[in-house]
C-alpha cells in the first residue's frame, strides 16, 4: 500500500522519525537524571501511547485519554489538568479498576466533593498540587501560606492523599533556548521549594513533576525533580522547529492532501487540506519562521519543496503559494498531485483526525491506528 | 436533564435561537427571489440538515457529507470543493445510489479521471464551473478564454455534463455591511456574465449559485442568481456578530464549560475548555471585537456575563478574565461553576465535537444528535 491509496486529507506518522524522536527525550531524561512521563495528549492513540511509556507512566490531558491508556494496559496515570467534583468519580472508578492514577489540585473549592466521590467509590485519590511558578498558566501561589493550607485541606479528607508537586514551564514554547533554560531552572527551584515546605508540614512528597518539551530539552539540570512531562517531543512540529526544540527534519507527523486546482494568475495552487484538516493554529505567526497553516513536502520523501506554504484556508481549502513570492512552475504540481502539510502545531492539527497513517522512509503506508478525540 | 448532567466540554444548540436563524435566511432568500440551499459544513449532522433543507437540497463541503445528508433523505446536493479524479469514483458512487448530486471544477487538469470514473460507475456527473470573481479563492478566471475552454472539454467527455456556474464570496468575511454589499454585487455581475458567456456557447445554465452568509445578507439584489448558498446563518458566532451580520444574541452554538480553578492575584479563573474545546481560531482578533478565544455567558440564560472572555489557551485550559481589565469576584465563579463559551467560528469550534446537545430557552436538556467529522 502507498501514499496514493489513502484518502485525503489523512494524518501521516513517519515511524522512523516517531522513533528517533522517542529515543532523543529519553536519552535527555537520562542525562537529566530523571523519570520520563510521556504526555499521551499528543497521540491520543492507544499503540503510540505504549510505545511512548515503555513500561513506565503516562500523562494525561483528559479523563478519556486515562480510560483508553489504561484499558491499552498502562496503569501508572497523571491526569494533569484540575480535578473537580463532577469529573471525580470518573477518576474514582478508575482507580477502583486498579488504575495508579494521579489527579491535580490547585484550588481547595472543589475538594469537599472530590473527596465525596472517592469515599463513594470506596478508593483514595491520590493528588499532587500544580505550584503557579509563572503566570503562564495555573497552579496555587507560593506568596503567603496558600500552599500549606491547600496540603492540609486535602490531608484532612479521607480518600485523599497528596503525593507530590508539579508545576507546566508552557511559557518555554514562547522562548529562545537560553531563556528556556533559565525558565527551567526557576520552576526547578519553585518545586523544589515547594516539596521542601510540604515535606516541612509534614507531608509526603514522592513526585515532583516538571513538564513542557523545550523546558526540559533546555534545561541545565532539573535536580530534585522526579519526573518530566513531555509530549510534543513525539511528533513535534514547525513551531518545536522555530524555537529550536528540533529540526524541521524531525516533524513525524503530516497532513497527506492533493492538488484540486491551480490559479497560475495568482501564482499558488488549492489544496484540499483546510482549516479543518490543519487547525487554525499560527503560533508560528509569533516567530521568525511564520509557516502561515504548513509547509508543503513531497509526499514520499518528506522533503521541504522550496519554500511553498499554506498562505490562506477556507474550511476546506488551502492556498499554496511560495513565501518569498518565486514564481511556481504549475507543471510540477498538476492537479491530482499528493503533498504533505507540515503543521504549526502537531496538538491540534492531529485532533482532527480519527486515524493515523504510518509510513516508512520510503513512503510505503506499513499500518494504521486509532486516535481518540472527544473527552 | 439540565445543563448540570451534561459532561463538560460539550457542545450545545439553543433550539429557539437556531431556528429564529434558519427563519431568518428563509425570509432573506425570499425577498432575494432566490433559492436558498443551506451550507451543511456548518452543523454536520443529519437531523440539522434535514431541518436546513426543509424539503430542499443542500450544499456540502465533503464527500463525507454528501454521503450522510443523502442517507438522511435529503437528495439535491451540491458538493462544492473542486472534485478530482481520486474523488470522483465516490461521487460516482452516490450518483449512482439516486443522489442528484452536482459537483464542482475550476481546473480542466482533472477532467479525463472524473469522466472516466463517471463511466465506470455508469453515471452521468453534473458539474458546476467555479469563477474566480475575486482571488478570495478557487475558481477560473473570466480574463481570455479560459471560462468558454473549460466548458468545451467538460462537454467533449462523455460521463460529465455542465449545469452551471458558482462563485464564492468568502472575502466578505472581512468587510463592512456597505463593502459586502459592494462585494456581492460584484459577484452576481460576474455570475451573471460567466453565465450568459456560457449560454452564448450553446451551454445550459440550469443552476447560478452564489454563497457567503454576510455577502447574501447585505446583497442589494441577486438579478440573475438561481440559488444562494449559506451555512454559519445556522449556528453564528461572534465573528459573524463582529461584522454585522447577526447579533451576539442570535448565537445557538456555544460550549459548556466548568470553572476548574481559580487566580484571584491574577484576576482570573481556569475553565475547561481550551484550544481542542474552542479551536485555536482567532478571526475576531481582525475586528474592532477581539473576543480572544470566546466570550463567557451564563450557563442558563445564555446572557453575557460583564465583559469576561476566554484571554489564552493551553491544549485543555481557557484562562478567563476581563476584557476592560475589571476586577472579578471570585465568589461569583467557584470551582464547578458552569459557563458556556460564545466561539469565534462555529465551523471550527463545533468540529471538536462528535455529538450536540439540544437545550430550550430555560436551560433545559431536550435532547442530543450525532455529529460526523472526518471525510
Amino acid at each position: 500500500m502507498t501514499l496514493d491509496d489513502l484518502p485525503t486529507p489523512s494524518f501521516v506518522i513517519d515511524t522512523a522519525r516517531l522513533e528517533a524522536n522517542i529515543a532523543r527525550m529519553i536519552a535527555r531524561a537520562q542525562v537529566l537524571g530523571v523519570s520520563l512521563r510521556p504526555h499521551g495528549k499528543t497521540p491520543k492513540c492507544a499503540e503510540i501511547g505504549l510505545r511512548l511509556a515503555a513500561g513506565g507512566g503516562l500523562c494525561t490531558s483528559t479523563l478519556l485519554e486515562a480510560e483508553r491508556y489504561f484499558a491499552a494496559g498502562v496503569a501508572d496515570l497523571f491526569y494533569a489538568v484540575a480535578l473537580t467534583p463532577a469529573k471525580a468519580a470518573r477518576a474514582a472508578a478508575l482507580v477502583a479498576k486498579g488504575a495508579d492514577l494521579k489527579c491535580l489540585i490547585d484550588d481547595p473549592g472543589g475538594l469537599q466533593g472530590i473527596a465525596e466521590a472517592a469515599r463513594a467509590a470506596g478508593v483514595t485519590l491520590r493528588l499532587l498540587i500544580e505550584v503557579a511558578a509563572d503566570d503562564y498558566r495555573s497552579g496555587v501561589t507560593l506568596n503567603g501560606d496558600s500552599l500549606e493550607q491547600l496540603a492540609a485541606a486535602i490531608a484532612a479528607h479521607d480518600g485523599l492523599r497528596l503525593v507530590g508537586v508539579m508545576s507546566y514551564g508552557g511559557a518555554s514554547y514562547g522562548l529562545r533556548p537560553s531563556e528556556a533554560a533559565a525558565l527551567a531552572e526557576h520552576h526547578r527551584s519553585t518545586l523544589v521549594t515547594a516539596a521542601a515546605r510540604l515535606r516541612a508540614a509534614g507531608h509526603e512528597m514522592r513526585i515532583v513533576s516538571f513538564g513542557s518539551t523545550p523546558a526540559v530539552l533546555h534545561a541545565k539540570t532539573l535536580s530534585g525533580v522526579t519526573e518530566v512531562r513531555c509530549g510534543i517531543y513525539a511528533f513535534q512540529d514547525l513551531f518545536q522547529a522555530a524555537i529550536g526544540a528540533c529540526e524541521i527534519g524531525d516533524i513525524a507527523g503530516s497532513v497527506l492532501t492533493e492538488v484540486i486546482s491551480r490559479q497560475p494568475w495568482n501564482n499558488r495552487f488549492v489544496i484540499d487540506a483546510g482549516g479543518l484538516a490543519l487547525s487554525k493554529d499560527r503560533s508560528t505567526a509569533a516567530t521568525k519562521c511564520d509557516a502561515g497553516f504548513g509547509r508543503i513536502c513531497d509526499a514520499e520523501t518528506g522533503a521541504l519543496i522550496g519554500d511553498l506554504y499554506v498562505q490562506t484556508t477556507s474550511q476546506e481549502l488551502g492556498l499554496v503559494t511560495s513565501l518569498s513570492g518565486a514564481t511556481l512552475d504549475m507543471a510540477d504540481f498538476p492537479v491530482g498531485r499528493r503533498l504533505r502539510v507540515l503543521p504549526n502545531h502537531a496538538d491540534m492539527t492531529a485532533a482532527a483526525y480519527s486515524a493515523y497513517h504510518l509510513i516508512n522512509d520510503d513512503g510505503a503506508v506499513t499500518g494504521g491506528l486509532e486516535r481518540f478525540n472527544g473527552w
